[in-house]
């Protein structure tokens, strides 16, 4: 781990080589990064808008679709039925996919690759959470790619694909309003991601009513899903991105606010639909734009959830305040702005790592009211696994970069503290 | 004005309808509206990004471009030269329309449309703020239309506009993230706006230097524009839209850090970018959502500079604080939270009235202390223009919506108090 402990406030430990003068002056000029920002989806929010699906799919261009979707619960509760009578009312032809599994695997995806090539599929429309769009995006890039659809999670970048649209039914993954898919190998249970504009929904239908079924355990995995997209994006070297900052910042505190309220009464409507939202914005790059930002602590969770087929959240709710713990010397000062501005610490101006720790304590209380494990054992993951987990997240002797670059023995330091972690 | 003046605290004296619960319970269920949510423009940001404006034209379609902007400091900078430069080594063809003036008059939308026609013109590209894009939108939207573009202007929606991209110049408008634009006709100096998705951008470049040689006094007008974007959304009777209270927060508390550097400091880039980007972040309505929006104080403001020609920023800078004292007591809750919040006022528990006050005042001051005129005088508007003001305004006899519905006799009352603001 590159961190400098002689400093004491951190202030002047950054790696950032665009650091362009000495921090004890008073003003840094690191530049904000240039970037892009485009996310051109359009989004349908509010109730009963399933019910325009058919509308939406024939404005973006569709005429056959594949309806892919996960479990039985769409249908039992009368979504899949509300979706075809739209698809219908608007002479939309639909070949019907369902069986997606949470951390969807890719034998799926090639099953989809070749209904949507039999049936002349035009368009896709994913109903479901992020495991049913990241599915959808897959075999949407795979239908016209010559290749083996995993050239795309091993690096590739997609040029093309068929267009899609989504109905959400979990706040989570962002994946209604990202360019990103995940998919889980299954020879070895390797779950990569993929990325790429073309793979922007055309559409997306957030309708809150539909996440007020959702039962405490999975509605507080996707809360956390959304916090650490959030976090991912605010730890940076990149200074000066106050309102990128801010915006992290807002989101947060939002989370803060609308999670426990829905967790005490899950169908609290205004509650489910501010996370809702909140999860689209946490996860379409505007809270991250023109910042380096830092994915490992996803990367590390994705070997839990790929191993014990736990729910991503829970992963994260384990591995991201473990990170945090392992890395905040780094840049105590900007974990401190986390617990100042995010949990209400009192700022400790004459020990500011007293601030910073609040703030990660206060992160872990919070999920752990929310009903998530906070280390290996309530996960149900193995210490005695660590090597294998280390292993297959498959640093070797790299290193892999963001806000602090890392290992495999900081890897290894951080499932450790993932083990023994304790409410404080 | 529907003003309750008889609650002691304003929590029970709302006037939205959708209020379905008696308010002195613990719970307020107010339903977050349903909204589509549509910004599909690409931003291209940051330093030396306007060399590619010739390969974006492109990717969206343009082969022979109008160049549109205003007065000759894109000239003297060489910033039409690098964009000519950039659509030459695309092979994308051009013809100029230069000579847009601040509040864009309708005489050169008819001029512009005229070229774009002969020359079969396919995009049209704005070089310059809010006025530049507004003209070109106009223009965009005439082309294809057989009628006068000013029907769009009273009322018509736009089915179809030619495609455009910006290069922005000024941090103000939002023009390049919105699918709006205001045009003044001469005739009668009326100010009025136009709107529909066909009208935003395909493409927008923000490169923060380009604004570095922008003079305080426009910088700061910029500043307010922004905000008063933000504030025209946050005022509203809708409750239990925490997501977007907060993103507008933490536009606010970016513009009150970022504003005063770039004021001490014309050549700050990172406070330009901050500024440049919260700009475009307040108007492309993704902090408006789910909610009732107010735009009263720019539409009062409208006829300001319509019948002045002073900067638009200005004229909000005089009209938005007094709007805001006029209103308070409407929802004394809502202004407290601003003011701790957004302003950092401590919270007077036992007179949550104070705390608002101190909260319009510190707005006030800060527009004060950033340049801005805060009255009638400073701005040079007469007292004596007010009954011709409130005519244009055109409410006759009936009111206009909103945060708080206002009659004619309140936009007189508002006028008069903006007369008499006084710093505290």
């Amino acid at each position: 781990m590159i961190v400098n402990n002689l400093c004491k406030y951190n202030i002047d430990c950054l790696s950032n080589k665009k650091l362009s003068l000495n921090l004890y002056q008073n003003e840094i000029f690191i530049l904000m990064e240039n970037f892009n920002f485009y996310s051109p989806t359009e989004f349908v929010f509010g109730r009963d808008r399933e019910n325009e699906s058919g509308k939406y799919v024939r404005k973006y261009g569709g005429s056959k679709v594949l309806l892919h979707y996960g479990s039985n619960s769409a249908k039992r509760s009368g979504l899949l039925d509300r979706v075809k009578k739209s698809l219908e009312a608007e002479n939309v032809e639909y070949v019907e996919l369902g069986g997606v599994q949470p951390n969807p695997h890719d034998s799926l995806v090639y099953k989809g690759i070749e209904v949507c090539r039999k049936e002349n599929v035009n368009f896709i429309l994913a109903i479901g959470g992020g495991s049913a769009i990241d599915s959808a995006k897959a075999i949407a890039m795979g239908v016209p790619y010559d290749g083996d659809f995993w050239d795309f999670y091993s690096g590739k970048s997609p040029k093309e694909a068929l267009p899609i649209g989504t109905v959400l039914t979990i706040a989570a993954a962002g994946s209604e309003g990202s360019g990103d898919s995940v998919i889980t190998k299954e020879e070895g249970m390797l779950k990569r991601g993929a990325g790429g504009n073309c793979l922007r929904p055309k559409f997306s239908v957030l309708n809150p009513q539909l996440t007020t079924t959702l039962p405490a355990y999975q509605t507080a995995c996707g809360a956390t899903d959304i916090m650490a997209h959030i976090f991912e994006r605010y730890f940076t070297n990149t200074r000066e991105v106050e309102v990128t900052d801010r915006l992290c910042e807002a989101l947060l505190l939002t989370m803060i606010k609308e999670t426990p309220r829905v967790i005490a009464d899950p169908t609290n409507y205004d509650a489910r639909a501010n996370i809702m939202w909140a999860g689209m914005v946490a996860h379409n790059n505007i809270v991250g734009v023109g910042r380096e930002q830092d994915w490992n602590s996803h990367g590390i969770e994705h070997e839990l959830s790929a191993l014990y087929d736990c729910a991503h959240g829970a992963g994260l709710a384990v591995i991201m305040p473990a990170w945090m713990e392992y890395v905040y010397r780094h840049d105590v000062l900007r974990f401190a702005q986390m617990a100042t501005r995010v949990w209400g610490c009192e700022m400790n101006f004459s020990n500011p790592a007293v601030t910073a720790r609040e703030g990660i304590k206060r992160f872990r209380r919070f999920l752990h009211d929310i009903g998530m494990p906070t280390n290996f054992e309530e996960l149900g993951a193995k210490e005695s696994d660590i090597p294998y987990l280390v292993k297959t997240f498959g640093l070797g002797e790299g290193e892999t970069g963001g806000f602090v670059h890392l290992k495999s023995e900081d890897i290894e330091n951080i499932y450790r503290l993932a083990v023994k972690s304790k409410l404080a």
